[in-house]
C-alpha cells in the first residue's frame, strides 16, 4: 500500500486519480494540490481524498506522502521536481519530462542525486497492446526491428495552458511527440543509441504559436527507423496508431478509433464516447475502458510495485530525459531543415552496434532475394549469385 | 478487503486468482482447495496462497474465508453452493449456475434462505465494451432494441470434464449459451420476459455425445428476439462477437479476434497469443489484456465491492437461474422441432409489457415509412396513406 | 455483342443499364419497356438508348433483340416470362424468381420448354468476394462446410411496390431473404439437397403488412446449416455480411459497411456515400465501386458469355425456383412455429448424402477430440478411448 | 473498339491484357512482343492474340495497331516510346515514366511533338476507393487538405529486372515511390507546385544496390504535406494504404490487406490470395477482383474514352514527368541529408498560391482554437483573444 500526494487537478490528474483509486485498489491518495482552491476542494471531494492544499511544499512535504503523483502543467516540472528532491519524496512524473533536455537533465540529476524513486509516467508504452507487442518483439516474432511508427493525432488539447508556448514550452511535437518517440524506442530497442534526426513542423490551421503539425524521423544506430507523426488539427477524433515493420514481421495496434467498438446512433444519447471523440451520433466508436487502454493501470500498477521492490520501472526519469534530447534535435531539424545529431549528455545504452545485414543462402552460388506465388499459380525466385552479382529469375 | 477461498485449480480459477489478486489489489485468496493434491499445491504456490486442502468443507469452513469462490466443474456446483449455504459463506459461482433450471432454482432458493452473498460470474457481461454499450442502450442510443445477437465459438474447451456429459451437463450450448443468452437479455432488458425459444443442436463434427454447435432464438415479451451462436467446432480462433440492432441504431462488438491488435509473423514466436488461438505463425491476433477484456476485472470488482456495501451485484443466482430455463426450453426445442415456452418458476421482473409500433407522422394524412438518397442525388421518400393505408413514393 | 431489352425503369433497371453498359462494353441495349412514358424516356436518355416504348410485347418483340433483362417488380415476373418465353426471347430476370414456388416453377417450366436462354439475376453469388470464396471452398480451404450465415439488413427498399404485399408478394423475407438462401447454398453446394427449414418473421417497426425482420436456418441433407437474417429495420446503411464456418477454416465477407474505406466528414459534402447510406457527415464508410461490388458486373459478363458460348451460366431459373421453394417453407413455419419440410417439385443435385463425421486418430487407443495451448506455454490434448468412450486429457 | 499492340509479356503485362480483354470489353489485342520468342508465343496463346512478334518496331508499326500499350522494363521506356512518336502511334505507357526526369522530360516532349495520343499508366489513381475519394475532396468533404500518405510495402517485386538498378534505374523509391507520390498529389491538387523534399533511403535488408526502403515529405506550395513510405522488406502481404488529412475531415483507404474479406484457412488450399500474399494458411486475406482494386479496369477504360473522344485522361505523360522530378530531387536529398528543391522543366499549374490560415470567430473579441466534451459531460471552449493573444478557457 502506497501512500501518495498528487499535484494538479486537471485532466489528466483526474485520469490519474481515477487509476490510482480504481477497482480494488490498496492505494491511497491523502493530498492533492491545486492553486486554484475551488478545484482543489472539488478534486478531493470527486476522489474522496482527505486533504487539500493551495500550497505545493505542503503536499510535497505532507508527513503521510511517501510518493508524489505530479500532473502539473510542463512549466512546472522542473521546480516541483527540485521540491520533491529536496523534501526526500519519491516522484512519478507525467510527461514530457521537461519543456527541452536541459531542464530534463537537470531533473535527472536532482532525482539521482536524492536518490530518490522516480518515474515517467509514459502511459502509451504501458497499453496492454504495447507491453504485449513490445514481449513478443523481444522474443524475435519480428526478427530484427526496421521501422516503428507511432501516431499521435487529435483535435488539439482541452486545456488553455497547452496552447500558450509559454507554459507548455512547445506544441505538438512537445505534447505528443514524446510518446511517439518513447513507443518507437521501446520497439527499437532502448539501449540502442539514437543517432540523427529530420522532422517538419508547420503551424497548419491553430491561430497559435507553437506547430500544429509535426512528422519525424530517428535515426538508431543499428539503421532502424522511428517515425512520428503528431497533430492538434486532426479530425475525426483521436488517432492513435503504432505500426512496426520487422525483417520477420509486422505489428499494427490501434488503441482508439478502431478496438473492435462500433456503434451507429441516430438520436446520439451515448453520453461520453471517448477522449477527444469529435461526433455524437452517426457511426461513433467508443473505447471500452480508458484507463486500461491508454496504458493507465498497467503503469500504476508497475511503478507502485517497483516503488515497493525497490526496483527501477520500465519508465524513469532517463528515458524522459533521453526523449527530451531527441525532442530538442528534432525543433532544431525542423527550423535547419536537414538531419540534426542527437546529443546525449548522457547515454546507458550500447556504444556500438553492428548494422546487420542479412544474406539468405539459396544454393552454393546463390543468394535468396524473395519468392512469391504468382497467379498462374508458378513459383518465381529471384536469386544474386554470389561472385559476379549478377541477379537472375527462376520459375519453378 | 476481503478474505477468500478458491474452489477448483483448473483454467478458469487461474483466471480468477490472477484477477482477484492483479494490479494493486487489496484482496487476498487464503486457501484453495483441489481434490488433487499436486495441483493444489502448484495453484497455491504459483499464486502465493498461504493454505491449500483437498477437502471442500475445508475450505469453505475455513474461519479467515468470508467469501467462496467457486471455479469447479458445473456437476460439483450444487453441492458446493449448499455447502457454503449451510456455512453461512458468501458464495460466487462460475457459470453455468446448474447442469438444469432444477439444480440452478434449488441453488438459488438455498442461498436466498441462507441470506449470504452471492454472485454469479457471467464475466462476458462485464467486458468494458459491453458494459458501455448497455449504458448507451439504456440511455436511449439505439431506441427500442429489436434484436441482439451473442455469439461465442472456438474450437472446444480445454478440459476433459467439459466433454464427459455427466460432468458437464450438456455440450457447446450449457457451456457458451449461457453467456450468449444472457448478453441478450442485457441488451433487452432484463426485467423483459422471455416467452419461448427455438433451438437447433447438433453434433457435426467432435466423437461426443452432446452437441458440438447451436443456434437459437429467445423471444421475449416486447417482441425482442435474442439470438445465440455457439459451438466448438469453429476454427481460426475464439469468436466472441455481439450485435444489437434497435429502433434508432446499431451496436457491433468484436471481444476477441478483432480489437485493434494484429501480427504477422514468419517465425512465430510470440508466446502465448490469447484464449484458443488456432495458429502461431502468419497473420495472427492477440488480445491485450485478457483479464481486463474478457470481463474478469470489471466483475470482480462490482461483485466484491456490493459485498462490501450489502448490496446487490449486476449477475446474481437469480439471473443464473433464469439462463439455465431459457437452456432447458431450448434442449426441449431441439428436440421437439418447434418453438417451446419458457418455464419460469421465479419470475421478478414486469409481468407485462405491450409490444410497442412505431407510426412517425409525415403530414397530416400520410406516415413516414422511410426516405433514402439516391445515387442521382435526389431524395425518395416512401409514404403510407394513415386512412387507405395505400404507399405511395415521392421524389424530391 | 449482345443486343438487349430492358423491362422497367426503376432503381434496379438502371443499375443494371449502368452495368450492361459500363466500360468498354461490347452489347448494346436496344429498348426499354416502362409503363411510365415519362420514365421510359428518361431512362432511354440517360442510358442513350435508341427505342422506349410503354408497351411490354413491343419491346419483348422488337426484331433486333436477342435477350430481355428484366427488372420489372414482382407481380410482373410471371407474366413477362411467359411472353418472352412465347416470343421465343431469351430472359435474364431479376430476384426472387416468383412471388412464390408455385409462379417460379410454372417460369422455369415454360423458358424450359420453349428451350430458351435464361438467366436468373440473383447478382450477390458473383461479387468478387464471394466468387473468390466459393472457389476457394470448393478447393478444400475451410474442409467440410458445417454452416453459412449470410445477412442483408438495411433501413427498406427504394420503391413503393416493395411496401405492398399485393405487388412485392411478401416483405423482407421475400425480398432479402432470396440472397441469403442462395448464398449460402453456394457455399454448402448447390447439389446437397435442403431438407426443412426453420423460421421466425416479424412487423417490429414499419406500418406494413408484411415481416420488416425474419431469421431463418435451413437443413440440408448432410447436415449443414444455412442461416438468414434479413431486416428492412436495420439503422446505420446497408449490412452486408458472410460467414461460412468449415472444419477446417472460416470466411469472413464484408461487402459494404467496412470494406477498407473510410472517411470522416465534418461538413458533410460526400455526395452519393452508397446504396442505403444512413448519414452523411461523422464517420461514413462509401464503397468503391458499387456495380462491381455488389456483383453486377460479374454476373451480367458471365450470363452474356454462356448466352453466347451456349452454355449455361451459374445462377438459373431452376436456381431460383429451389429459393422459392425454401421461402414457402419459411413463411409456412413462420406460422406454424416448427420446422417445415421443403417440398421439391423439381430436384436436380443429389438424391442422398452421407452425414459425415470425423474421427481423428491420435494413437491406437485414442481418437483427438483438441489440443490447445495454455497460458503457461503447455500443450493441453483432449483424448476419446476408442472403446470405452473415456474422455481424458494430457498436458504435455 | 481499340486496336492495340502490348510491348513486353511479364507480371504487369499480363495483368495489362486480362484487364483489356475482361468482362465484356470492345477493345481487341492484335499484337504482341516480347524479346522472348517462348513468352510472346505462349502471352499470345494465353490471351488469344493472333499475332505476336520479337521485333519491337514490327508490333509498333503494324498496320492495324492504333494504340500501344508499354509494359517493358524502366530501361526500355524512353526508346519505345520515341519508336511510337516517330511511327504516330498513340502510347499507353507504365509507370514509373522515366528512370529519371531527364528521361521523362524527352519522352514528354517527344509525344506532345507528335501530338500522338498518350496516357501514363498510374493504376492506383484509377481504384474504385481512390477514384470516389478525390472526388469528395474535390466537393469538399475533408476541407482544405493539410496532409497525404501514401504507403506502398511488399517482400519486394517479382522479376528480376527491377532488382538490377541498370535496367530498373533504381529501387524501391523508384518502383513505388512514383505510385505514392502521384496519389498524394492527386488528393493535395495536380494544379498546386511540389516545392521541396526531404527524403530517407536505405538497403536495410535485401542483398542489392539500391534502397529496399525510402520515407519522403514532399511539400506543396500552399503548405499541404504528401508523405510517401515505399518498402521491398514489409513482410506480410502488400500493405496498400493512403490517408488524407483536412481540416475538416480525414479519409482511410485499405486497398488490399483489409477489405472486408477474411479468410482462416488450416490446410491452406486457398489458391492464388493476392499479388504478393505471404502466407496460404491460417488467417489470410484474398482480395475480391485485383484488376479492379489495383485500379486497372477503371485506367484503361477512362483511357480508352479519352482517346477515342479526343480529350485528355486523367494521368498523362505529363504527370509522369512531374513525378520523376520529386522522386529525383528525393534521391538528392537521401545523399545531402537535407530538404532538396523540385526542380521544374516544365509546370503547367498554378503558379502561386496563398498558404491560407483560418481564424475562426468565436466571438467579437476571441477565435475559437477548440472545443471538446470531457468524460463529466461539461464542454470546454479554448479561445484566443484576438487583440492579445491571450489563450482562455471556458467550461460550460
Amino acid at each position: 500500500m502506497a501512500k501518495l500526494a498528487i499535484l494538479g487537478s486537471g485532466f489528466i490528474s483526474d485520469f490519474y486519480a481515477k487509476t490510482l483509486l480504481g477497482n480494488r485498489s490498496r492505494d491511497e491518495i491523502v493530498v492533492v494540490y491545486s492553486r486554484n482552491e475551488q478545484k482543489a476542494k472539488r478534486f478531493a471531494k470527486t476522489h474522496s481524498i482527505p486533504r487539500w492544499t493551495t500550497t505545493m511544499s505542503e503536499a510535497i512535504n505532507d508527513p503521510e506522502v511517501e510518493l508524489v503523483v505530479n500532473g502539473l502543467p510542463n512549466n512546472l516540472h522542473l521546480n516541483s521536481t527540485l521540491a520533491c528532491a529536496e523534501a526526500k519524496k519519491g516522484i512519478l512524473l507525467t510527461k514530457p519530462l521537461g519543456r527541452n533536455a536541459e531542464e530534463a537533465h537537470q531533473m535527472l540529476n536532482s532525482v539521482e542525486k536524492a536518490r530518490d524513486f522516480s518515474g515517467y509516467l509514459e502511459d502509451l508504452v504501458y497499453t496492454p497492446k504495447t507491453m504485449k507487442s513490445i514481449q513478443s518483439v523481444k522474443q524475435g516474432a519480428l526478427g530484427r526491428i526496421l521501422w516503428a511508427r507511432s501516431r499521435e493525432a487529435h483535435p488539439g488539447p482541452h486545456s488553455d495552458w497547452f496552447w500558450d508556448k509559454e507554459q507548455s514550452g512547445g506544441g505538438a511535437l512537445l505534447d505528443l511527440g514524446c510518446h511517439c518517440i518513447e513507443i518507437a524506442r521501446s520497439f527499437i530497442g532502448k539501449d540502442i543509441k539514437p543517432l540523427e534526426v529530420m522532422c517538419w513542423a508547420d503551424t497548419q490551421v491553430k491561430p497559435i504559436e507553437a506547430e500544429d503539425h509535426a512528422i519525424g524521423l530517428v535515426k538508431y544506430q543499428n539503421g532502424a527507423i522511428g517515425q512520428f507523426e503528431v497533430s492538434w488539427s486532426f479530425r475525426g477524433g483521436m488517432d492513435l496508431r503504432d505500426e512496426v515493420m520487422g525483417t520477420e514481421g509486422t505489428i499494427w495496434l490501434n488503441h482508439f478509433l478502431r478496438t473492435g467498438f462500433e456503434m451507429f446512433t441516430a438520436p446520439g444519447n451515448v453520453g461520453y464516447v471517448a477522449e477527444k471523440a469529435e461526433s455524437e451520433s452517426g457511426w461513433v466508436f467508443p473505447v471500452g475502458d480508458e484507463e486500461v487502454e491508454l496504458g493507465y493501470v498497467n503503469m500504476f500498477s508497475e511503478m507502485l510495485k517497483c516503488y515497493e521492490d525497490g526496483t527501477s520501472p520500465t519508465e524513469t526519469f532517463y528515458d524522459g530525459y533521453i526523449v527530451n534530447e531527441i525532442m530538442d534535435a528534432c525543433l532544431k531539424s525542423a527550423k535547419s531543415k536537414k538531419w540534426e545529431p542527437v546529443q546525449l549528455k548522457t547515454w546507458r545504452g550500447l556504444d556500438s552496434v553492428e548494422k546487420l545485414s542479412k544474406l539468405i543462402n539459396y544454393d552454393d552460388q546463390h543468394y535468396l532475394i524473395k519468392e512469391e506465388k504468382l497467379p498462374n499459380g508458378s513459383i518465381k525466385v529471384i536469386l544474386k549469385h554470389k561472385v559476379s552479382g549478377k541477379i537472375i529469375q527462376i520459375e519453378k
